[in-house]
């Protein structure tokens, strides 16, 4: 059993990643925390609350900060044009939820869960890691009492997608990412590198929507402005980047990785790149020397991914 | 026919790439640069005198500077652990060499002879870009009359090799990098990516010493200290990184190449980092819109480009 705090954007992948969560037999979901990047912050945390409402989901949700572990960081525009002006693929999500929100902000609610439990609690991170870093940067004597930390984010062996050197989650906020990648715990990087090639058709979301009910007919409702964006760049479907992280938690075999120390670039051309210097290759003198191994992940049985998804969102159905 | 102009370190690899050059039937060898990098350029130049002299190579020699294109770039130590103290293996390269320099320093020699003979001369860069840049910053135009531009250096979908993000030749002077990368001139990249995989063993090399006569004798001797140090980084003998770049020159076919902008980082932790922005992907505004595509390698038929090298270094030896 893993239990889990979900750091998280909502965010139409985001959206299906969390009913993976909640649906997973093996995970047991103990917490959301919001975090601004597919949306400004009032967004996703509204969101987060809009979807625990409708899909019945227990754990709490708490409110991450509204600005980058920098906070001199310009803030680009919200990618509208990606998960739509409401962060659900304009499906009309209520202006306000009435539903009441864990009173501590997100990284405090980190710390209490992780010492509440030591050794116990995973994050997994789809977002910006602003939230964790903020967390480290309270308490750094949480990172030796997670159990893992998986995110979605990175891209290490191929183009990023906001800028050809870096991928969102980390373009987001740099400083941040290289604080999470950098502390003495253990990471899992799933990024790009197997994200890219994980894309769920047209057809399979509608079959999942079919056998799924209505909690994955509103997830195929969200999904469709998003699988419009992606048209021209995957052939049909939707890249489902947050779930493979999810997929990771409870099916790493289905993942390959590599181990080294990561570092992000922080500022000039390639801001938030992602570069892992491999364990057992010999380099000069550097600025990933003496930072900890992290594992990235460069390998992915898409296919078994995917079937895998789309079991657990809809658990009556065979993929 | 290539008319070229090598720009090289001599250097061990870059050695046997004059060999390549001197010896293929295809390639008018029209002048030697030399630069800095694997040695000091005393060194290199002095190096590149003698094995003018031992290989009988009728192509000048012209002296380039002795600094990077920012002089205020600190300069770190020459890799006498990889190229010898004497930069061609430690085989005891007399201290001076009685023959003429061409007058002129290394990138004047290079404007020149483009002017001479428009559209018609390739540039084969296989040390830092600094000999290029500084031809490029004294006579711009220069970019419109060259026939192409083919470098060793550069690492695009795998580490680099002085840092984890870093290729050596353009970590040497990534300022200088930078502009070849964006001037409009067609650029080829020969890095890591393929060069790594082009391993000659050391049976190999021994073939070709005993079918090529005293040159190739000379070749395989200074050749034994470089190879040792790739023990533990390859299974078997040496990678021939620069005479990859001459062979692109004569059989392109034998490489796959991907099409793009290329930046090079400069400054911060991934100071001299190569990255491309591939062409027909969609990015957000960047620091590589608006630059011209150019080439890069990404594979290579490794078997085929050892037997040509093979080949040509002795004409008599069969592979």
């Amino acid at each position: 059993m893993h239990k889990v705090i979900f750091d998280t954007d909502p965010g139409v992948d985001d959206a299906m990643a969390l009913l993976f969560l909640h649906h997973h037999p093996d995970i047991d979901l103990i917490g959301i925390t919001t975090v601004f990047g597919n949306a400004a912050i009032e967004t996703t945390t509204r969101n987060a609350l809009f979807l625990k409402r409708e899909w019945q989901i227990a754990a709490p949700v708490a409110r991450g900060l509204a600005e980058t572990l920098d906070p001199a960081r310009p803030q680009a525009d919200w990618p509208t044009f990606i998960h739509g002006d409401d962060g659900l693929g304009n499906i009309g999500v209520p202006g306000t939820i009435d539903l009441p929100l864990d009173p501590r902000p997100a990284h405090r609610f980190i710390i209490d869960a992780v010492r509440a439990d030591p050794g116990a609690v995973t994050l997994v991170a789809v977002g910006r890691m602003t939230n964790l870093a903020l967390a480290l940067k309270e308490d750094p004597g949480i990172a030796g009492l997670v159990r893992q930390v998986v995110i979605m984010g990175g891209a290490f062996d191929v183009p990023g997608n906001v800028t050809p050197a870096a991928e969102a989650n980390i373009h987001g906020d740099p400083e941040a990412a290289d604080a999470v990648f950098t502390a003495p715990w253990p990471v899992v990087a799933v990024g790009l590198d197997v994200t890219m090639r994980t894309v769920m058709t047209r057809a399979a979301l509608a079959t999942i929507a079919e056998a799924g009910g209505a909690r994955a007919r509103l997830l195929a409702d969200i999904s469709a402005f998003y699988i419009g964006f992606y048209e021209g760049i995957v052939d049909d479907g939707m890249v489902v980047h947050d779930s493979c992280a999810c997929a990771y938690v409870v099916a790493p075999e289905l993942f390959s990785t590599r181990s080294g120390a990561v570092r992000v670039v922080c500022g000039g051309i390639a801001d938030g790149m992602t570069v892992q210097k491999p364990d057992g290759r010999r380099f000069g003198p550097s600025d990933w020397d003496g930072r900890p191994s992290q594992s990235v992940c460069t390998g992915i049985d898409a296919d078994a991914v995917l079937a895998l998804i789309a079991r657990t969102l809809a658990p009556s159905h065979r993929a």
